[in-house]
């Protein structure tokens, strides 16, 4: 079986087209690298790269395009809306297929050595490949943003895990790390009371006593003239789409209230689809083997 | 996306193990086919290959499979338990993936042609591809085997759709056509009685005026000590996975009787799961390409 990561890293461009094409293009005309997306966002003054493939090839494309992004952005000019600390301001691994979270830890950490050697980029380490528990959240590491980062770094607590002492004096730091894989579910309700969808979130929800890999809001859809309940899933491997599902369903049973329906923000992997099947038609020794098209990614 | 054919042809071989190894040989080391599984039975004295691929590459490498079959068997010393007309017998294409059932018809009409045309081969087309529909069930076409081919042939009912108007001396004839995905899916009851199994089966099957593509019959779990409702849906795009449990959970309802788990035989097709999938959590616009490794295909 091949080995396959994602990578969805965010580049702080989001208005020129040449640069934004020229970041892109690291990921282009690849053997085992997979563009599957790219987006860019005029107020955020940011792109969102979506890219997939096997470890090492998938390596050097992210080292390229960080490698571009350091040449092309000047963040003493940049504006908008986003929050960020770097050209290359956060670049997240996602193991996918036969890739342990250590291996993309460990991928993670060989782009951060590498991109901080040739391109004198400091870099930090966060989430799964943080170094201590205060650089485990992307917002922690990126308070002060690129305008605060040379006093930030001044500190010993913010000292880079890689790279020089002091920012890129254009292209600031940037932040890199494995993670788990993010689904984006949303359950709708039979109800346009969004209380209810606030007290559901509150229940399921890992920050409340509820499921340890979700989080969840509630959302009111007014054009829908319905109140949803908004949820990511950060590790589908243990909390699962069919239990956030079954528990919003158990929650709104007190208020007299069904599920309309549900939805799926962006892709989910193939693991996650088999587990909900799984239950719901109580397969036992059931995995992704059994999918016939799982024997032509090999 | 690339387009991905089965095929799961049946030799009539399942003792001889250079002569097994030579017929699978033809489905190994070909660029765009992969041979998935091949099993054989000394009882049966047949053996089963699933191999997939892109339908040129797959259609040369079954061509191939064909021929080493006509050359290593010989009818008429075979002797076995399950009904045969030929060295290659049964020659199913299966579609998986961006192809229809009409391209696949016309593969299994080329292969058809061209092993009657390089091996002096008479062949039946079957299943979709049958030219008349007293061609269309195996059964009906395999009546009276290799020993009574010859006089078979005679009428002009069972003149074969390619080749010459008798058997090949040694292999027969050969049974060749296109059909689709077969999912074997049983359900589990909670309760060892099996008149209840056979009556829900009677309920939910097609031959009964129950689901179009559900064949079903109650069998005997005697050493679980349950029994079961076993099923064959012979269409999932038309009758889906979800609406067989759920018919069969219906059914036993009036008996008082739960469903204990499911159990799929083989592989299924990644659609069926899908198909699953959004019916049990209310998806709308879901498909494949809301997986991720769908992309990872192409």
């Amino acid at each position: 079986m091949k080995k396959i990561v994602e990578c969805v890293p965010n580049f702080s461009e989001g208005r020129d087209k040449d640069k934004i094409e020229a970041i892109a293009g690291a990921f282009r005309g690849k053997e085992g690298v997979k563009l599957l997306d790219y987006s860019a966002d005029r107020d955020h003054n940011r792109m969102v790269v979506t890219a997939v493939g096997e470890p090492e090839a998938l390596k050097a494309a992210v080292v390229e395009a960080i490698g571009v992004a350091v040449e092309v952005i000047d963040l003493r000019v940049h504006t908008g809306e986003h929050p960020r600390i770097g050209a290359a301001d956060v670049v997240p691994f996602i193991p996918v297929r036969g890739v342990t979270m250590e291996e993309a830890v460990e991928l993670s950490k060989d782009v951060a050595r590498e991109v901080a050697q040739r391109y004198g980029l400091p870099v930090y380490l966060y989430e799964r490949s943080a170094s201590a528990p205060h650089r485990t959240n992307l917002a922690d590491v990126r308070k002060g943003q690129f305008e605060g980062l040379a006093d930030k770094m001044l500190t010993p607590e913010w000292k880079p895990d890689f790279g020089p002492d002091s920012p890129h004096p254009t292209a600031g730091a940037a932040v890199i790390g494995a993670r788990m894989y993010l689904i984006a579910y949303n359950v709708n309700l039979n109800t346009d009371r969004l209380d209810i969808a606030k007290a559901i979130a509150r229940r399921i929800r890992h920050s409340n006593g509820g499921l340890r890999y979700c989080k969840a809001m509630g959302v009111d859809l007014a054009e829908k003239g319905i109140a949803q309940v908004s949820m990511n899933l950060t590790d589908y491997t243990q909390t699962a789409i069919y239990q956030a599902q079954e528990m919003v369903r158990m929650e709104a049973a007190r208020y007299g209230v069904t599920i309309a329906g549900g939805e799926l923000i962006g892709l989910m992997p193939l693991g996650a689809l088999v587990d909900t099947a799984a239950y719901y038609l109580g397969l036992e020794d059931f995995d992704e083997s059994r999918i016939l098209e799982s024997h032509l990614m090999e």
